[in-house]
């Protein structure tokens, strides 16, 4: 083995991992985190979110040296032209990929080497209520099931256990699961 | 004016949307949707969303000739290499998407145009619950804050029931406030 496999499992530095934990043990305040999102309106259900700072460790981050941008649209029969993802769509690849980076990183630091890691994610919900048709469906999905297919170095048992950690951890899971406070503000000129 | 200019308003077509309202109000059966995402894990934090077919209104929709791909990953402080806006910023993008879009079909229905609509969104947190280095904090965002600047040719008060009204009836900002039930399921070979 080589010093490079002793210390990257999952593509994750191990020994950064765990100095990053240490840090923030030692230094609590480091542990607060901001992200943001600008979004703009283009046209009918088309617009783009553009996704770059960020504070992190007690500063701005700036270490990102391009922007991300993300569309979003509907199909056709939302009235859309397709383009982008629609706005649930997008919640559950949040979801997909906050989990899936989570197994990895818990796998990374249980020694557990990855091959795989596949999901299928849907999310089951009544328009109405987001049509305004009807107060009765609610708005969102009445519920999201998660299939995963994840293989490894590893029994069967300790692979669930990592997903098992993985959902535990989970920032997307969390905030889909319990819900979060959001306040909203408007400005009109 | 003209029939388009009568019809098409904030690049929404009100004449097919009410018509889409009024068909699901006789025949709710077609207000079942499901939607989907696949997700494969790449690398490290690199994993990477597709997303195309999604039932609607009764039957499998195929009108989508092409599909989606959105790339996660994390910056370099969260151990990534920036292979995409990671999770969290994912969920702040859905929810910035369906607000707008909420908007701007609000906006169509009720007869006004819009000129603009930009928003922010900025989510706190402590990374230590994440990171499963201290239980107190949650895992999430603790509070997520929306600034948004709508301009059109309403008054300021109608602008802003516009806004109320689409946070009424935006399927992610349900979600997200309110929270889904999730069930995760796991196979390993």
């Amino acid at each position: 083995m080589t010093a490079v496999t002793d210390t990257v499992r999952n593509g994750v530095d191990t020994e950064q991992l765990f100095a990053t934990l240490d840090l923030i043990k030692d230094q609590p305040e480091l542990a607060r985190f901001q992200f943001r999102v600008r979004n703009r309106w283009i046209d009918g259900a088309h617009n783009r979110s553009t996704i770059k700072d960020f504070y992190a460790a007690g500063a701005e981050d700036t270490t990102r040296s391009e922007e991300f941008q993300i569309d979003a649209g509907e199909p056709a029969i939302l009235l859309g032209t397709d383009t982008g993802a629609n706005p649930v769509e997008c919640l559950l690849h949040a979801l997909a990929a906050c989990l899936t980076t989570s197994i990895v990183y818990v796998a990374a630091a249980r020694k557990v080497e990855l091959t795989s890691v596949e999901s299928t994610l849907t999310g089951d919900m009544d328009v109405r209520g987001a049509l305004g048709v009807d107060d009765e469906p609610r708005n969102g999905f009445e519920r999201i099931s998660v299939s995963f297919r994840v293989t490894g170095n590893a029994p069967e048992e300790k692979l669930r256990e990592v997903v098992e950690q993985a959902q535990k951890r989970s920032a997307v899971y969390d905030m889909v699961t319990n819900g979060v406070p959001v306040a909203v503000e408007v400005t009109t000129n």
